[in-house]
């Protein structure tokens, strides 16, 4: 359905398209109702209400849609009759999705369960409502800052042509521009075999503004086309002639974005200019001009440069970090609202335990004596918390409280879920009415139950597919307790006190107290290896905190500050908070070791080691961070050790692949460095490492965050960033949040390092930061359970494979579930693991019998074998490709490392 | 097809509305197109497609459009289906037009003549274009600043059946709240017998915007309803409340004004909201609610009026001045801009020549040698001149400059006019094709021609219904000139200086050299009555120029300064400019005296008394008005006389009737007066006086002025105005007129003062203001006549009777012209003429044949006999109401005093 264009002219694609951020400015319902107009002048309703209506008079026009929570608001609201002529239109093609994700997410601070999820989430929603027409083909990232390999690997296996975005380095555009490489193809992975995670890759000429001159949108003030020769200022002859004079690219064929920012709230201004654009600029071909503008979609365009049959040069790395100009580095972002940060990547976890309870508690757990709960409304709030001015920390405050809220919402429907599940006959655990609590407060050691009642029991729910042991602290009255797992064994616990909150904390292991471990899914507290102490404290030098005072904009190269987008340090060396600290042990057991480092009233932090884990725990406390100086600050902890890792680094993207990293340094162009330290900053989103020969240090992390190795043995971690200015970026706040009593955000963290040599790193960090993704719900009742309650409850029949993750496990329609498997490990990361590994799909769960699988595209709206993206030639690289193993039947599923499988089954509860 | 209401409730009438300013902050192409939004967001043209679209939604939508200026550009550019469909809209009343002159015209600052072109020129289009369906029924001015009593009456003759506005003075609109007296019966002549000129009048609840809180526009930031209870912020019930809780009028019916200035870009916002408005607060009618919300327009709303059959207040005085606090008088618009309100005014006598030399010249005017030259630009031009932000003066300098480039667009293309009418056979003048040269700039004594030519003729066509004398000034090199009329007689002229140019002048009196006086219409230079000197000096005791320093705005009772809009001077008493004037007697001759006062460097007059005259001449030069001391100025002249005139002055009304001021008073409300000087002010269009029992001095203007007697005997003009402060009304630009060189702008005008007992003024300054207002027209050609040449023509069969006035005479279609004949005098006011007089229609042209008559209403878009207004019921009134005589025949029109007829007439070409 693709517009004809003219082989022997230069053909320009205009592109009308708006940009609908998920929130930012405005919370994601002020955007679309257009409420807080004095905020910023947006309303989604009347966007889409407006371009139907302008697509409707011309079927010549096109108009692209990209974010589906928007859509699906306004698609409820519509008559049938609109619906009708809206599914006409997206069946013309003149009405296209593209993207087609929940949101746009980010690309630094997200992690790619999310981003699978609300990608999924939107693309159901489109392929549900139009069917096939509705399946976006091209990936559109016009305005996160900066880009992530494992987001093009994403899209690739999720089937998209192409992938066009608007920002990169400054310096790489540059000299992109004047080599004509501003279209590449993106090999998105180095463990998937080509062309499995290749992306073909467009930056847009103009971000995703249109030409200078040519924004008719209400928003803009640029000159309308006045074409009546009787009125006024006629300037056709002007105008055509400055679109005329606009540059262009490799083929012939130019894409021009033709929208902006919540633009086409009046479609009528934009489209009947470009009516005459069109119309003026097109006659003059009868008078040899060889210039054809026609209205088009990325997609068309994308077709027209796959028909062209070139070469196109390979992109390996990715496009971060993200700089405007010499001082301005968006590295910032990635630290931004770290409890923000924390709360979405929790808010997964519950999620991901949310969809599997709903899935093993088949019909029944969407009924029930205790109301509407279930998945859909944390599945729409993390859908939008993972948009780029969200999850990014990038939102004015009341927005962030606004995402903050509709998370806490989705954590209350699934609360309602899992109560019915637990009352459910099959999964019933207590046998008894008694309420059942979740204590959400228990990272401020409060829980009311567990404080008050001299009996109560504990569930815990392990959503990963393997056994793992976890350390749970509770807050507690009394001063022994007796604890008991399902089995009636003894569990260790010991009762001590937490500096935060001064209150007494049972731990696990050697309460004395009732306290029932019965497990939903695979049993936890098996002791693993040996304690490696040792090991671990030869290689540490020291591992202290710092801040950096961030830019004020009054230095003489540059006005630019630091700010919620922006990170720019005023000076290159940080400063220590406190040479000495206050040091405290405050427990020597022997499940656990803990001191207590006091560095000063604002920066503290507890280093625990425990029994049977082989990692060193870091819990930082750090805000409210004091700002009286009148200083901004933003604080790292900096780990330097005799690790000689000289300018290398290493960083994961979106929790997934790791890419290396080298300081004042490019591997696309030759950088030249302005800012020394927000330079060299990168996203991480689970971990990151430095290496030698010998050793490798990682840090695995609990949320997203900015990391560097600015000196040869250290690793440095942004925790937590409280400025004073506006960065002009758009936000129009400083990013100071604001925490209890009018003061600064007290943030808290952990850090899990754990040292190994670097060929088994990775059988270390791999589980580690997977079970830091998916955490453990606890639950608690009063009282004991009645003698016939099933205490232990396993939904898999068995452990998966150490290389198996269990991505997703989700209700998809009454008879069918989603799964999504995993191969988490690197090829060549893990000489034991980095090879191909099998699951038997009918063999999965203990209680659903598999009646058949069928597998689909990675955002599941396409059936595997439907899938046949355009194919694109390339550069010859000499690095050796990755081969990939096949299924041994169809019962049967081979993972090759980093491949994610997603299928649909269809099961029946036994 | 008005809406069902219902009786037993409160009838909301929503009536969506927008403003479109015919210029203001942008030039009327700027606003129709949307042009320039950077300093306005405005684009007509978008309103009415968006409106046209929204209204065909839903059948109970209803708008109405005003200003037919845009109407008229955007018509022409619609498609004929479209057009259809636009039709349909007003056959059905969904689209009505209100108003429907081609501007909404200023009240203050206006002239009559004018006023009824531009209405004339609107409603004709509408006539034209969509038939009895298009005439307006309402009139509208919801802007203007203050209205005019001439106004209503012209309304009331036109048809209209009711007015409505948004601005009065805040005290008055106080106290007509309070006593439900916000719609009244106008009654707006003394002269004219009721209701002629009874208009209903009411007065808007908010202005004319949307109570506080209902503002969906785009422009608005109000709140959207947010009906969606999935969605955040659900606000039906909160928006229902405050909705209800609005303030009401005397029926159980009430007004309110949906829409603003150029609002409706994006009318789906105004309609989705409204609707959803109407649905909410109609569906609390099950709960017992009695309000019923409704789409309306204001002439729906005001047959309900009419139905309730109630009887309503009195008005007959006017809404000057207007004020919107205590220190913020809208006075300063009456004068600013003075040059622009003179070419508007000299552009008015322009176009009525244009127009009768159209109908004089036949068919053959619209066709020739020298383009398509007609009056039509004219018309348009002088249409949106009368704009309340035109002649007002209260637009920005770069509109203000567009609006006289429209008007000297107008001028060149009655000279195409003219130059055609003088080569076509009837009209010839000269038999040869010697260029014919209007010199327009003899205002400063430049004219290429007479400064060259050793002989040249002249001619002058006089576009008055009667014989006059006119001073010819003519820019000359020789000292000695022939001058001959065209009976080869000689006329006086005299060789002198002019001090402004330094140049030769020939005075037609006494001029030596060939100079022909060929008169077009009928002849001038007829000595009238004898010189009376004399009698004028002996009461004149002073007339000085004084000056009022402006408000700064730092004064504490009130932060408003001087503006476009407001006077505030900073002290109730004026500077005199210099107590001694530098003197000087330019000529005395027999045919005039002259003295020159030059006051200071940039003020100066020249008193003239001319033989055969009655009249005081005062020519006034003032400017550039120094501001280098930091403050704004405004120059008064001020005439202090004997005369006991007390508290009293009189002012016209749009050149027209004539209303008695009182300083500190109001006829319809205790004053209380908190601007002594600007609070006095009127606008004066035509003169102002003041008497006693023996003397009446009055001022003839050749423009728009303000006016006022603060003392006892005392009358004084402003004359120009240079401002260093914007007065927050929205113009954003302090009033500081460039002229040459980067200084402020020089003024030049011309008072006439005639002193005569009170019972015979008017028989003198009636005819005196119609010379100033149709001024004689000068061309000139190099050499002299050819023998057989026709020198002299008349249009007229013979002079008109002296109380009636040729207003109109135009053509209308190719064998109709309209006429609009005027008795020019008040009742009572002149023994001589305030009496029934009688015009034969069959004698009026000495080269047209009237074949037939038809009346009209004054806006001629209706036939007289069509004409049925809405009667009302009022207060009894114990003055005496004139009464009317009648027609002797049908050939013969009776006009009584301040009566226009209008009449289209069938005519052929004798």
């Amino acid at each position: 359905s693709c517009p004809a264009t003219n082989p022997s002219m230069l053909n320009v694609h205009l592109v009308p398209h708006t940009h609908d951020d998920v929130g930012w400015l405005k919370t994601v319902d002020q955007y679309y109702y257009g409420d807080r107009n004095n905020i910023q002048h947006a309303g989604v309703q009347y966007i889409l209400d407006s371009v139907i209506d302008q697509l409707q008079k011309d079927p010549a026009r096109r108009f692209i849609y990209v974010e589906t929570a928007f859509f699906y608001r306004w698609w409820r609201q519509q008559s049938q009759s609109t619906q009708r002529i809206v599914a006409q239109l997206v069946n013309e093609g003149r009405l296209e999705f593209i993207n087609g994700g929940w949101c746009m997410s980010d690309e630094a601070t997200t992690h790619y369960s999310a981003v699978i999820d609300q990608m999924t989430l939107g693309l159901r929603f489109l392929n549900d409502t139009f069917g096939e027409c509705g399946r976006p083909r091209v990936a559109w990232h016009i305005d996160p800052f900066g880009h992530a390999r494992e987001h093009a690997s994403i899209f690739a296996q999720m089937g998209y042509d192409g992938f066009f975005f608007g920002r990169l380095d400054y310096q790489d555009k540059a000299r992109r521009m004047k080599t004509k490489e501003m279209e590449m193809l993106w090999r998105a992975s180095e463990s998937l075999t080509p062309p499995l995670a290749d992306l073909f890759t467009g930056v847009l000429p103009n971000g995703y503004n249109p030409p200078e001159g040519f924004c008719w949108d209400q928003s803009c003030d640029d000159a309308p086309i006045r074409d009546d020769p009787d009125l006024e200022d006629y300037n056709v002859d002007e105008i055509v002639q400055k679109f005329l004079n606009a540059a262009f690219y490799k083929t012939n064929h130019i894409i021009m974005t033709m929208g902006s920012d919540f633009q086409y709230e009046n479609a009528n201004l934009w489209y009947k200019n470009m009516d005459k654009l069109i119309k003026y600029v097109n006659a003059l071909q009868a008078k040899g001009s060889k210039v054809n503008v026609l209205y088009s979609t990325p997609s068309c365009y994308l077709q027209e440069l796959n028909l062209a049959n070139l070469t196109w040069p390979l992109k390996t790395d990715d496009f971060f970090p993200y700089a405007d100009d010499a001082h301005d580095f968006w590295t910032g972002y990635f630290t931004s609202r770290p409890a923000l940060k924390l709360y979405e990547r929790l808010s997964n976890s519950r999620l991901q335990t949310c969809n599997q309870l709903e899935v093993l508690g088949g019909p029944k757990s969407k009924s029930g004596p205790f109301g509407e709960g279930d998945s859909d409304t944390m599945k729409r709030a993390m859908g939008v918390a993972q948009h780029h001015d969200a999850v990014s920390g990038t939102e004015k405050q009341h927005v962030a409280y606004d995402y903050a809220r509709r998370l806490a919402t989705g954590w209350a429907h699934c609360e309602v879920q899992k109560h019915k599940l637990h009352h459910s006959n099959t999964l019933a655990t207590l046998g008894s009415e008694a309420p059942r609590v979740f204590c959400e407060n228990l990272n401020i050691s409060v829980c009311p139950l567990t404080e008050s009642s001299h009996k109560f029991s504990m569930n815990v729910y392990n959503p990963l597919g393997r056994t793992v042991s976890w350390p749970v602290r509770l807050p507690v009255n009394g001063s022994v307790y007796s604890v008991t797992d399902a089995n009636g064994r003894a569990v260790d616990s010991q009762v001590g006190n937490v500096f935060i909150s001064l209150k007494c904390t049972c731990y696990i292991y050697d309460m004395k107290s009732s306290c029932l471990l019965p497990l939903l899914s695979v049993s936890m507290y098996q002791k693993s290896e040996s304690f490696q102490k040792n090991e671990v404290m030869c290689v540490f030098v020291l591992f202290g905190n710092y801040r950096y005072n961030a830019s004020a904009g009054n230095n003489k190269e540059s006005r630019q500050t630091s700010g919620a987008y922006i990170f720019r340090p005023n000076s290159s060396d940080p400063f220590v908070i406190n040479k000495t600290a206050e040091t405290q042990i405050v427990t020597v057991s022997s499940t656990v070791q803990e001191v207590t480092q006091r560095f000063s009233p604002w920066v503290s932090q507890v280093v625990r080691l425990y029994e049977g884990h082989r990692e060193l725990e870091l819990e930082w406390t750090v805000g409210p961070v004091p700002v009286a100086d009148g200083l901004g600050k933003e604080v790292i902890t900096r780990l330097d050790t005799d690790i000689k890792s000289s300018d290398y680094f290493y960083t994961d993207s979106n929790g997934r692949e790791v890419l290396e990293r080298r300081k004042d340094y490019r591997p696309t162009w030759e950088l030249k460095q302005t800012e020394p330290v927000a330079g060299n900053y990168y996203p991480i989103n689970s971990r990151a490492y430095i290496k030698d020969d010998k050793h490798q240090l990682t840090v695995v992390t609990d949320r997203s965050q900015g990391a560097s190795s600015l000196y040869n043995g250290s690793l440095e971690i942004m925790l937590h960033r409280r400025l004073l200015y506006d960065d002009f970026r758009g936000v129009g706040e400083p990013l100071s949040e604001p925490g209890e009593f009018s003061d600064g955000l007290v943030a808290r963290g952990r850090l899990l390092l754990t040292l190994s040599p670097p060929d088994t790193a990775a059988d270390v960090h791999r589980p580690l930061a997977q079970g830091m993704v998916l955490q453990p719900l606890l639950s608690f009742q009063d009282g004991t359970p009645s003698a016939n309650t099933k205490l232990e409850f396993s939904g898999l029949q068995t452990s998966l494979p150490p290389a198996v993750h269990l991505l997703t496990l989700s209700q998809w329609d009454k008879d069918t579930a989603l799964i999504r498997l995993e191969h988490q490990y690197q090829a060549k990361e893990s000489k034991t693991h980095s090879q191909p590994v099998t699951v038997n799909l009918q063999k999965l769960f203990s209680t659903l019998e598999v009646l058949g699988a069928s597998e689909m595209s990675l955002g599941a709206n396409q059936w595997k074998e439907d899938m046949n993206r355009l194919q694109w030639n390339t550069e010859k690289t000499s690095k050796p490709l990755p081969l990939s193993a096949k299924d041994p039947s169809p019962w049967e599923v081979t993972l090759n490392p980093m491949e994610i499988r997603t299928l649909l089954l269809r099961v029946r509860q036994l």
